[in-house]
């Protein structure tokens, strides 16, 4: 079901793909390293499989191939960030861009962009920022899927956080959505016909709904129901808590920038609104930065070496997996979905390129 | 079994209280405030009941009644702070204080503080700034109680996330231990001998636990096991986020500030060594702030009329319901556990005051 390919071959496909759509050279590049950082992780949601996503987004006009930023509002510190329907990925990295070089001036850089598109995973741009020494922040929102607590209708998207700090040997870098799963794995339960766990998805009515087709199928027609968020339903487990961080997401984004909310995400054709949050912090603003990376690594590797529970051998902190996945596959082979081939095949037949795998 | 209490005369008890300890009159008042918010909000486990616990901080030396806070690091937007043992409500009030002051100078503040005690609800800082018109966020860690993902032992705190915006008519306030339930909510269920839900909590060996005895006695006698991080068991339900964001608590809070992580808090006699994170925001740095309050008012207007589940009547935004709570109690009556009485004639006795209830 999954054909190996070598990395090398998929990336100049990207690459050439972009190419093809109108971007310069240099901006293929840029959003093709996004995407396949996401298969190099093992993020399959976010990779290559998505290509036809936007493909559409591109060819509908929801992203302007050829839209330039504009800054609204600047200060030292900040900068407020009009995108012009630009491509996700090219208003991630030119707003982290911003806020990695306010930080090196300043100590911090807060940027908030709105009116962008689908920017691939957060953990990309909070990673850019680690890997200037800098603690990095990442938020996007997206169309509305989670459905607030003692709610129906699905208001917040699926608004991912992620932060990044280096440490010894793996940079500290959380990526998550606020809601309990994104709408990926209930993709993935619907193909394998598999009911959804307790606690996971709400029907029109605000019940619980262990249906993956169903709940889709609402989300789609915007029928009401959708995703609980990260905590599940109602407030037993914490549901009000992934609720509330999918609002602080939605408030960094949109709310100061001006934008859409997740509420008004992709309601119109060739609109889709979504709005990004970029931050970095120079950690020396409170400290010798050499001692306070070794506070940090000394921590994660007595998270690592604390007790395991029964039947499990290892406790992974985040970014350590999905870095020993991308150390496999970087100058290997990424495992890619013979439906996407498929896809990709079809879009490569469409702008007249050649995909060789 | 409760009793109610006016309120003026449980703050006018509290605050003779802490100046019978040697704390200033100002810094009684201090102290009361925070302490009285969270029964004015109605969250009970850290109002008054906590006295008792506070007494045994205070007169075992864990609390240094004359201590001075010293500025370790600065610059004109951070902050890193040596506690030395204060009292943790004044080092989160002076601390935050600071990052209010940074933050109308500069445009933001953040203060890290090593080496303070219990500061009571998070919310409280958060909702300092806000007060003042910017955002504010404020993190704390406790002593480890939340496994890890896959682990059976605990490594992290409660590790509360707050964030308060403005907004009419009510303030944005998020408050939220990084734990599936903060250890206040085991002790409810052991005193009612009622079973855990699922996914709460473990055992010594990481395997599930529904006895509520077993899990605080563990905890306690630090044999192992402790509460899930928000998300519960494993990774089905997004443990593995709580988790993360129960480390980023302890990297803003104690790995900046070079002080302790949450597996090493409270574990010598007269040294708890919490830390905390206060900072704020001034969102006028993103543009004209009376559109972006306005932004957000509507924002959280939306998601409190957004359709209903069946059953619910009521979506709350996040500070919603202890603004009402508030408004009923800050001229009335507090309720107070008849149990919490009893502790507080004990400690009134030891102090030589009169609690007139």
């Amino acid at each position: 079901m999954y054909k190996h390919i070598d990395t090398a071959k998929i990336r100049s496909f990207c690459e050439e793909l972009f190419a093809a759509y109108g971007f310069s050279v240099d901006e293929s590049k840029i959003i093709t390293d996004v995407l396949l950082r996401a298969d190099l992780y093992g993020i399959e949601s976010h990779g290559v499989q998505r290509l036809v996503r936007y493909h559409d987004e591109i060819t509908s006009g929801q992203v302007d191939v050829r839209a330039k930023m504009e800054t609204l509002h600047e200060t030292g510190i900040s900068s407020c960030i009009e995108a012009n329907k630009k491509m996700g990925q090219l208003s991630g990295v030119e707003a982290m861009n911003t806020a990695i070089e306010k930080a090196k001036k300043s100590g911090c850089g807060m940027v908030t962009v709105r009116n962008s598109n689908h920017y691939g995973i957060a953990g990309y741009y909070s990673e850019m920022a680690a890997a200037e020494d800098l603690i990095g922040i990442s938020m996007t929102n997206t169309e509305a899927i989670c459905v607030p607590t003692f709610g129906s209708e699905a208001m917040t998207g699926t608004n991912a956080m992620a932060l990044a700090m280096p440490a010894d040997p793996y940079v500290f870098s959380f990526d998550a959505s606020t809601t309990v799963v994104p709408r990926g794995t209930l993709e993935v339960y619907r193909k394998n016909d598999e009911p959804l766990p307790d606690n996971w998805a709400l029907d029109v009515n605000g019940a619980p709904c262990s249906s993956a087709a169903v709940v889709i199928d609402n989300i789609i027609a915007k029928a009401g129901g959708g995703i609980a968020p990260l905590g599940g339903l109602g407030t037993l487990h914490g549901g009000h808590k992934g609720f509330g961080l999918s609002v602080i997401v939605d408030i960094f984004s949109a709310v100061i920038s001006g934008g859409l909310t997740s509420n008004y995400v992709n309601r119109k054709p060739a609109h889709t609104g979504i709005c990004h949050y970029c931050m970095a912090i120079d950690y020396g603003i409170f400290g010798d930065k050499k001692i306070i990376k070794n506070n940090l690594s000394k921590f994660l590797q007595e998270l690592r070496d604390s007790k395991k529970a029964e039947g499990h051998s290892r406790i992974y902190t985040h970014g350590e997996k999905s870095s020993e996945t991308m150390s496999q596959r970087i100058n290997g082979q990424i495992p890619v979905n013979e439906k996407t081939l498929v896809e990709l095949h079809i879009i490569a037949e469409k702008l007249k390129i050649k995909l060789h795998v």
